[in-house]
């Protein structure tokens, strides 16, 4: 028996959608959120480096001034949560050893022993800075996705937004002291009983198109 | 009451490991692969494009052939299915203006009341290949996202993977003439029952330093 049924959550991911109006009254409860932060932690990235942040702003104060900045988007405002999706500055060979040290510290065995894992982890985190930019953005959409996912599963709405300016965001969070840059948005919360979006019917190539199988 | 438990859906997101040793004799049921096939087909994109292929590797003979190519790792034959998650080229404005055609006929409306829409879309659409290039790759990992949290969700192990010759890889299973590119793997089965990975501790930043409140 799947601890989760598959209809379940193949039924799940039908009742998602990228929410475009949400119900400004309606919280997400803090035990609720705290699970979506968790699985945020949890999200997996190649060799287990983490290359991000995840800034989640309920201030009304600072929704507001971000909101101008992704062109007046509703959702800014009006969802329950607001998650900035954030890369960290490409990783480097000093970081794949910190990782590694954390590593050994956090399963009770020696950095030698480790020396397979740590050959992997700091060629990951030797890329030319482009590449590794590049790679922090890709790992950072994985948490994305787990966030949408897990979000769908427990009944809570989200819209994932790329549609914003993200030095304008960086500049209100302050985000270039923190050595991070956002890429994505989620704003988190409950649709309004009105968003007209919700009852539309899913758009998606046919599965023979997405998926070949060899 | 949410769907699914939270913690149901923490307890998933625990179990789930990178699996490193499958057991070759366990097959996911049809039934079950189906609905992961699902959840790749319903994975968010922005504004809708999908800009990716998920190519699905049961042949033990193709396994058998790509498996020097990912250094040897012995998940890529022994899995019960491998995932080779590719991006499609960059998407161009015919495509944006496919894409608006498409959505319109599945929705009964026009192209014309769409039009706030097409403008989104073709304008995703309309990024110098280079950018667009790096733009479907971290579409393509939203999809990996869902991907690992879903199975992880109704009990089907898997393996994320980067550590492969992706040029192989597309030379191997004829990506180019398909006009896509491979950029990650998952591997999908059931754990060995002595994979030591198994119960090796997580290692995860702790949520104060992945998490910034505002």
């Amino acid at each position: 028996m799947p601890p989760i049924a598959p209809e379940t959550v193949l039924a799940q991911l039908r009742w998602r959608y990228a929410t475009k109006k949400f119900d400004p009254t309606k919280k997400i409860p803090s035990d609720v959120w705290s699970v979506l932060e968790q699985t945020l932690v949890l999200s997996p990235s190649s060799t287990g480096l983490q290359p991000w942040k995840f800034v989640v702003v309920t201030d009304p104060g600072v929704r507001k001034k971000l909101q101008p900045a992704a062109y007046t988007q509703p959702q800014i405002v009006d969802a329950s949560h607001l998650v900035v999706f954030c890369a960290k500055a490409p990783p480097t060979p000093a970081d794949g050893e910190r990782h590694v040290a954390h590593t050994a510290a956090v399963r009770g065995v020696t950095v030698e022993s480790l020396e397979g894992f740590r050959k992997m982890v700091v060629g990951a985190a030797s890329r030319p800075p482009e590449e590794g930019a590049a790679w922090a953005a890709r790992q950072t959409y994985i948490a994305l996705g787990v966030f949408l996912a897990t979000a769908a599963m427990i009944g809570v709405d989200a819209c994932p937004m790329e549609g914003f300016e993200p030095a304008r965001f960086d500049e209100i969070l302050g985000l270039p002291a923190k050595g991070v840059k956002s890429l994505a948005l989620a704003a988190a919360g409950y649709r309004a009983a009105d968003d007209k979006y919700a009852t539309l019917a899913k758009v998606r190539f046919p599965v023979n198109e997405v998926i070949e199988r060899v």
